[in-house]
């Protein structure tokens, strides 16, 4: 079988599975979830054996340090699976709630269902977890999984796989409800994202360069998580402690995840005061600074910020700065060089606040909080398969519902169009 | 200027424009489409002389007399693009919408603002009174739209978007809002459709072979209307003066629109009871009946359904009937040869109703009612841009709230991330 017959076949399972996933009862799909957790608790052995066979390749192809750790199975990482699976049993099912039922003048009544969205490929890159996390949100929200994670993870994926089809099986369901592509080959990439007729959405997780070519080439819809280049906008109106919190919290708390700042924006007539104070607060953390021609003027150490600068996320200790003549340039600026992902403004004044909110055009808009924030477990969606930067579908952390569709049901009593 | 460069200039004008009218007030927006009105009524010997441009080389170029009388702008056909202004500025604005806003523990507040998609993409056919209502219905959502109609109605749509800037400018809106493509030349279809910097999603309406040249083609989202193949299942426990009412109402209250049964299911022990009495009543409407083997034993005069049957949408005074042995085989062939449109059971069985509501995959699900329920007007959205046949964005008619999306917004009071 080549790689396309295997993909089409593992497609065509897929669609069939997803029909019977999408009608479980909740209890059996937290059967499945809870099962699993206990068939990874029973296979640590198996697990690491599979695990260290990846990073003994890792470690012969030259996969640098920082690659190996996100690739290792710890025992604290399979812990986290483990609690995870448990997680997401515990979560509301959103399938099959029906919102919105209202009586029409023709005496219908008409509302509106939630329901799975079929069949999901996902493709990740290293850290095999991913295979369990994402698997897990799928077979919640009653779809069907195709998973394709790297290469580089193929022994540790297979090994989970392995995990997933026990507890499925344990609750009756179709192990191909979750299949993890067994090939190593590119070419089953290519074939997963042009299967329109097996596959209802691609959710790519991994860096920019994937997840743009992803959605250039496929077919098939994709909910896309491309930058995350955040502003925190601090007005003339701002509580500089607020200011000050808020500014070092965005860029320091983690410096590679998507919601965290790069462009701070700062009023001209707040600049003087405030910089000095974040210039001192961010030496600390050891973050460089890179600014406007105003910024360096109250900042002589800051190095000159280019226009790549405020198109750039860095994922790192580094920080752009720039000095605002009002809102008008804040929002500007974000809405021009951000990539609509979280933004905030630091104020206390009602009208800028408000404004700030409409007219950001971002995923995530804040007023006097933190951009890291942005994030499904803090916005309390209880997981997140991902941050979309999309306006279709779905925008922002996207959770259980971002897995789902809604559609119309209509009841009558023998009703006939007029 | 070639095409290319026409069209990215259209594409850029109405990305600068979408952010005008993004931050339009209510009443601003109103005020375009009250003006519009107006401008239209006073320019009914314009529209009519533009027109009549239109319906002569359409009488040349050999059009037929259906699609000459779509493309007439009649006295009434005005009237009702006035009334359809009126009744636009009369809906509620969806823009801005607050909903779903609560307290984490973290003690930040979270919700989600409404907002517009941005430069929404309009492709569609012969009848020019679509500029205004899809025109409206984009302003309306706070949306900047370009419009591409019909080739033989270029006249028409022209002195129609003459009065749409009227109207934009009477309220102090861009005019580039609304852009209707000055071209015949069907190359800039091919740009319009895969400029994703500029457009935010693509709106087809027409057949079934432009929607899908256009999904294949397009590098923008596009929200896709295909077939309606709509089932009615008439279950054995079904009341028969219901059953016959809901079956007549669903075929023959109008041929031609997607939400008309093509395909009759009916249970095999009421069979006998129902098809003869519905067999007169079609006979009234001359509508001709294609059946499976069991309904040509107990209706001889139809002639046979082949395979092909099951998956075609007539649009025409003809129907294909099937006889099912219970509720499981109706699902089942609903599933596969449906179109995922609107589909409908009878029953007065509790049970069964639920079933069939849970495991029909179609973006309008029914009980005891009538197909034809499912559009905008009858749902109450108030007016329709489409109906989407897809899971992804919107799903069965698509009102004002299918051309916004949702973005987070967060309120703090200087909070940060532990």
């Amino acid at each position: 079988m080549n790689i396309s017959e295997y993909m089409q076949q593992t497609g065509l399972q897929a669609r069939q599975a997803s029909r019977e996933i999408a009608k479980a009862d909740t209890g059996v799909k937290n059967k499945a979830l809870l099962a699993t957790a206990e068939a990874l608790d029973a296979a640590r052995e198996t697990l690491v054996l599979a695990n260290e066979k990846d990073l003994e390749s890792g470690r012969a192809n030259g996969l640098d340090s920082a690659l190996l750790d996100r690739l290792a199975l710890t025992p604290s990482v399979i812990d986290t699976m483990i609690e995870g699976l448990r997680q997401v049993a515990a979560l509301p099912d959103p399938v099959g709630e029906i919102t919105d039922m209202n009586y029409r003048p023709s005496g219908i009544q008409i509302g509106k269902m939630r329901v799975p969205l079929g069949v999901i490929g996902i493709i990740y890159e290293s850290r095999p977890n991913v295979t369990v996390e994402a698997a897990s949100l799928c077979l919640k929200s009653g779809n069907a999984v195709i998973l394709r994670g790297g290469s580089e993870a193929i022994h540790s994926n297979q090994a989970i796989a392995e995990c997933l089809a026990t507890g499925l099986k344990a609750a009756g369901l179709p192990e191909s409800t979750v299949q993890v592509i067994k090939t190593t080959d590119r070419a089953a990439v290519g074939e997963l994202i042009t299967m329109p007729e097996y596959v209802d959405v691609i959710v790519p997780r991994g860096g920019k360069g994937l997840i743009e070519r992803i959605s250039r080439e496929a077919s098939v819809p994709v909910i896309k998580h491309l930058d995350g280049i955040c502003h925190v906008y601090i007005d003339d109106q701002a509580d500089p402690k607020k200011a000050l919190d808020i500014a070092v919290n965005a860029k320091t708390h983690r410096y590679g995840t998507c919601n965290t700042m790069e462009t701070l924006l700062v009023h001209a007539s707040i600049a003087d005061l405030i910089l000095p104070e974040l210039e001192k607060a961010y030496a600390e953390k050891g973050v460089e600074l890179r600014g406007c021609e105003q910024t360096r003027e109250i900042l002589p150490l800051a190095r000159e910020a280019t226009e790549e600068d405020w198109a750039t996320e860095y994922l790192a200790p580094v920080l752009a700065i720039k000095v605002v003549a009002d809102i008008d340039e804040a929002i500007a600026h974000i809405n021009q060089y951000g990539s609509h992902h979280t933004d905030a403004i630091v104020t206390d004044n009602y009208s800028l606040s408000r404004r700030f909110l409409a007219e950001v055009d971002s995923s995530s808009v804040m007023v006097n909080a933190s951009t890291r924030f942005a994030d499904g477990f803090e916005y309390g969606l209880g997981a997140e398969i991902g941050i979309s930067t999309d306006k279709i579908h779905a925008r922002g952390p996207v959770g259980l519902d971002g897995l789902t569709s809604q559609k119309y049901i209509v009841l009558g009593d023998g009703h006939i169009r007029q």
